[in-house]
């Protein structure tokens, strides 16, 4: 098998450097859409048949050296007993919103095996189809970025009754991160039992604390998950999205590997963890794969040459795929990595 | 005249720290409502005795020490040839977006005084009023902030249109930039001459941007503005929301002070623009408004003692007051700030 990812992650330097991407089984493949033609996006996550083949198709069609598990974070909130839907256009919606003590007693914790089987048993086929591939990564969405989407009954730009609930009702908002924190250690334990190879939490929102709330709001719950998983033996990621100013506690988070978004330079990112120790995994703006394949070529060397400045590096870019990006040029754009790396 | 904002602007320190609110004239005021219930938000804007009346109203309701013009970022663009709509519950929609040649000769530069008089109209408007009272501000979108509703059409998540046009097609990325830094220098200069004795940059969105790209699609086109507008005296603000990795390049803007959101700490912020000798405007989260007063008074008292460790400091929100925010909350925060700092 390629392991060089799950080498990678336990802070080994390979050659080439690993590369994987967020959101690398998505609309920007045709493959891609022509499942998503035929079922919704909630259906694909349900049916173990076709999340696995999605899953499998950038690691065919791209010959990156990972394969992430496809779901979605919201799915454990679903399991937990919210109303989950996507609207066309909206993104998702999350209804009634979670504000008051009865909006939380109406959710439970989970089950994984008698309440999300589906993912695990995608999880199960992807390992018999990926034997000698790849490895496969689970994931799950953090508790405060969970939490921001129940909270606010969907997708939000000022994160306000979250952050009210924080400020104004700190009691009601920490039995809502411990339900939503058990939950997660249930649900990624269970993944990893059904054999994900490694695991990464996503804290997509909680970049819009300060660095005072970020411990109390969203730290606690991020490291209580690492605490909890780190005797199953698995690698764990932790990606907090626009949290350039965070890292030096993210850093304290209890994870292996960090990753980084395209905002903040692998160079200053160790700077402001103290020191090169560190299991890193970024940091391409999504975007600059839209540059001439000479200038990308510049970037990704660039970031190449400050990732060995870490103690390992994974390459990624700083946020999932946009649908809107060619596919030969992420196919290029993996040939390039692994060609400067090698 | 209540002049300490003017005075810390040009970095003296002053007792008490001035503080005045990023949207202090909006929703939140039962007395801003009262007055959109009757006209819609552009008419607004474009009726300088209803504009006035709004810029006024957080000035006698909250006592804060710097008056800033009620307008809209956008404004300029519909000047100059952009059709401006704002959708309920969607926001601004620029339609069609500029993407090729053709769209960009379909935008024209601005004489103020014959584009957009209803602004200098307010502008003088309220001079007049605010004689004996507090400074006012004017101000103007940054150009990357601006090109990017233009070429998206509207708001975004992403910035794929811009971010592509950048890095696709630089040519035409840089006449649609230094078009706009040509109008906004324009317009500026025109509120400067109608009586504006402040001017503040908002760079709403060039946060998405690399360290890399920000210098080439933001900071030379701000720093063009500034040098531009030095010579007619008034202290200007460059407020780049979410730029805390880009801190030490916004402080070669040529501003005279950096306002900061709530995510990096003065301190921090102070240590990443490499010494104490800068004039610093923020940084109180919003949302924190929502904490109970005797731990509200705590977060301010933090904020004003890391803002004496700059050259002079303006408190203000990290962003601007939201809808949600109770007003006499509002009131009471401008209160403990003058109380603690004097």
């Amino acid at each position: 098998m390629n392991d060089i990812f799950l080498k990678a992650c336990r802070g080994e330097r390979t050659s080439p450097v690993p590369v994987w991407f967020m959101r690398q089984a998505g609309r920007y493949l045709p493959e891609y859409q022509e499942i998503r033609g035929k079922s919704d996006f909630l259906t694909m996550c349900k049916t173990p048949e076709l999340a696995a083949e999605v899953t499998l198709q950038p690691v065919e069609l791209l010959g990156v050296d990972a394969a992430i598990l496809f779901s979605d974070i919201l799915i454990p909130l679903e399991a937990m007993g919210a109303n989950l839907a996507f609207e066309e256009g909206r993104g998702p919606v999350l209804q009634p919103p979670v504000r008051g003590e009865d909006d939380i007693n109406r959710l439970h914790h989970i089950e994984p095996e008698r309440d999300v089987p589906f993912v695990l048993e995608t999880i199960k086929i992807l390992r018999r189809e990926l034997a000698d591939k790849v490895p496969l990564i689970g994931f799950a969405g953090a508790p405060f970025t969970l939490a921001s989407y129940l909270i606010e009954g969907g997708g939000t730009k000022s994160f306000v009754n979250i952050k009210r609930m924080f400020f104004a009702n700190p009691v009601l908002f920490r039995r809502v991160m411990d339900l939503i924190t058990d939950v997660t250690i249930s649900y990624l334990s269970a993944q990893i039992r059904a054999g994900a190879q490694a695991i990464q939490l996503f804290d997509t929102w909680a970049g819009v604390l300060t660095r005072h709330d970020f411990r109390d709001a969203a730290l606690v719950y991020a490291r209580r998950i690492f605490n909890e998983l780190r005797p199953l033996g698995v690698p764990m990621v932790y990606f907090v999205f626009d949290g350039g100013h965070l890292l030096d506690l993210v850093r304290l988070s209890g994870a292996d590997v960090i990753g980084l978004d395209w905002r903040t330079d692998i160079d200053t990112a160790l700077f402001l963890m103290g020191d090169g120790n560190v299991v890193v995994q970024g940091n391409l703006d999504p975007c600059m794969l839209f540059l001439s394949e000479e200038r990308l070529r510049d970037r990704i060397a660039e970031i190449l040459f400050q990732g060995t400045m870490a103690k390992s590096h994974i390459f990624n870019l700083g946020h999932g795929i946009l649908p809107e990006i060619p596919p030969e040029k992420v196919k290029l754009a993996v040939e390039i990595i692994h060609e400067l790396s090698a």
